[in-house]
């Protein structure tokens, strides 16, 4: 804790002067558009490498363990790709809705941007993060185990407005989204979520969307797995059915162990994970010390996150800090001394449906383990005696 | 506006393939810390080179008019500095508590870090801000007129949790922050405002502060002219009285018509600005377009923004969209119709306290034109029937 002032033996990086208060620093000219301290340079995005063929149909995790608040920064926002990232010049760049409507349309980028905008915070969550995990702790921090989601200030223009302007024919149950990358990735989205909440967004965190989430347009379907915000869009297809792509059949379905599969398991539940301690963040210091995590749910906002310290049998709840959001994170903190001794520190998310974070063995009875999506079980790390922090499982 | 699909003479790029769908895009690892496309390179915080000495005392300004919804994206907030950028490593910096004050102390980083710690979105206005504007129009843009303000969320510990573990004597009254940096920048806080909602902040926008926002420790004085968040900040002194700094003696007072100055003016008063369109960003295009800008108030929250377009005679309601939070900026929007007609844009912001945003003849009836600072006066825009807009003066 903070040493005495004014001691007989007083700490030469108060009393001595620093090269920084000795010598002028850089001018405004030098950083038109800013970048991190050279002595924050380790914190970055990051490819497992062994997940996938190649870095271009890949995954960067975000550094969780480093991040504080509710906010991602762009710069280190988890992407993934199925043909690396399209290059896009706006000005040649479309949207297209066409199919079950009454005016096929093409818009430029433009003719978005004339149209009534709408500013919201969302989290988006890979319905792959934790995935993993389903038998058993894999990965050594939550990088890896949770990365896979980031939170971000959109604005855009609702898709209901746009629709409006082709006109929908009546039996419109369905979109398809498309995008403009090599692989044209795209997906079934049904028509009441549409016109409820998703977004054509152009902007993130106040600035235009970054090349790798989807620049110049993404969809933004908010409290749905990440894979449905179909980046890099250009076209929009009404129909009276799902269109049944690669993935939404081959991929992003859950595998029941009695071999039946889950389809269109669009929602993200209710999950949290302590981000410090962890793995990549083991405690250093025996007395005062902050738990940090993050909580969020598909259904809702976040109402409560319990906290345990030994592997589930005692819980208390965490202190909320910060803006709680409909779909967006939440951080939590418990302020807590710590004496050395081993613990199992867990977290617990609430949501405003009632809904609680289940345990992983409670998923897996009605899962099974051959699933990869949509694992929001409780994470357990374990924090030994000098600090060193692992995942573990205690179901 | 949008374009109808399908017809005989189909919109080439719809129907043709861009190099963007025919070839893989980078991969993940090219990016561990992302950055805007390449076709935003010309968004970036601008010096106006004629307003300082050098580069290492100087200004950049916030690219309003390239900006979107409340956040300010960390690579483009407004920065000011005295003796440039303090670049400091964090294992050396060392916060100090000192004068009257019962226990003396000295904080390591991870001392503050272990701390319990709050997120708040502010903006932070530098009371220069406008400056130029109090003896006529001047600078042909907002990004000079009014980007010397930048609203990002931080995390951070409140002061009055470090002030109350070196126990306050009964006559502190006053505290001077003083900054790590060659200038040693320092400023006189009263101990009421310090106890109530000043954060001493390591982050922002959820990762480290940029080094010329204060690395690695910045103060946060929520509504306060933004002289006073001192960054780098390495002291904090508890006294019974002002200190008279140069910085709130010599500058930071408002010189009236008749010769007496203003001083301790730290509340930064309501405040708007339409960023688009703006001298930057011209209007393009007749018909469907939106109107947009920003909305302050040192002393609560954003209640409502009006907008003239014809130079004050008639007025409307904007819409606020997206989250309004106390001292943190509103979003608003005009969504409109335009036919071509020449155009006097202004907005005008309103308060929770009732504050309603003065004109600018209004505010120089009390003030004069000798000042530099606290110029909260409605700004007029010149929309002409070409679409160039342009800073003028009404009153």
């Amino acid at each position: 804790m903070p040493a005495a002032a004014g001691s007989a033996d007083p700490d030469p990086l108060i009393t001595g002067v620093q090269d920084w208060q000795r010598y002028l620093g850089d001018g405004v000219d030098k950083r038109p558009y800013g970048l991190p301290s050279k002595f924050e340079k380790h914190i970055v995005r990051r490819d497992v490498g062994w997940l996938t063929a190649s870095a271009e149909s890949s995954v960067n995790f975000t550094p969780l363990h480093e991040l504080d608040g509710i906010i991602t920064p762009s710069g280190l926002c988890f992407e993934r790709h199925h043909s690396g990232v399209a290059e896009i010049d706006p000005g040649s760049h479309r949207l297209m809705i066409n199919g079950l409507v009454d005016r096929p349309l093409v818009f430029t980028m433009d003719d978005i941007k004339r149209m009534p905008r709408v500013n919201k915070l969302y989290f988006l969550e890979c319905a792959a993060n934790s995935g993993m995990e389903w038998r058993g702790a894999q990965l050594n921090g939550c990088q890896f185990t949770h990365g896979m989601i980031h939170n971000v200030m959109y604005t855009g223009v609702s898709l209901k407005v746009l629709l409006d302007e082709a006109g929908l024919r009546p039996n419109a149950k369905w979109l398809m989204l498309e995008g403009a990358d090599a692989a044209g990735m795209n997906r079934s989205l049904p028509l009441e979520k549409a016109l409820n909440d998703v977004l054509i967004a152009f902007a993130m965190n106040g600035e235009a969307l970054r090349p790798e989430q989807g620049y110049p347009l993404r969809a933004v379907i908010p409290g749905w797995e990440g894979n449905l915000w179909v980046k890099w869009l250009r076209r929009i297809e009404a129909g009276d059915q799902p269109w049944q792509t690669r993935e939404e059949t081959s991929k992003y379905t859950d595998l029941l162990a009695d071999g039946r599969s889950r389809k269109h398991t669009f929602i993200m539940d209710a999950k949290s994970v302590v981000t410090n301690p962890s793995p990549q963040a083991p405690l250093k210091y025996k007395g005062r010390n902050v738990l940090s995590g993050l909580a969020w749910s598909g259904r809702g906002s976040i109402k409560r996150v319990d906290v345990s310290l030994d592997g589930g049998r005692n819980w208390q709840t965490a202190r909320i800090d910060g803006p709680v959001l409909d779909k967006s994170l939440a951080r939590f903190y418990v302020d807590f001394d710590w004496s050395g001794q081993e613990m199992m520190v867990q977290s617990r998310a609430m949501d405003s449906t009632g809904y609680v974070q289940p345990s992983k063995d409670e998923l897996r009875k009605v899962r099974g383990v051959n699933s990869i999506y949509h694992n929001n079980g409780i994470q357990t790390w374990l924090v030994r005696s000098g600090g060193e922090t692992e995942n573990v499982e205690i179901g």
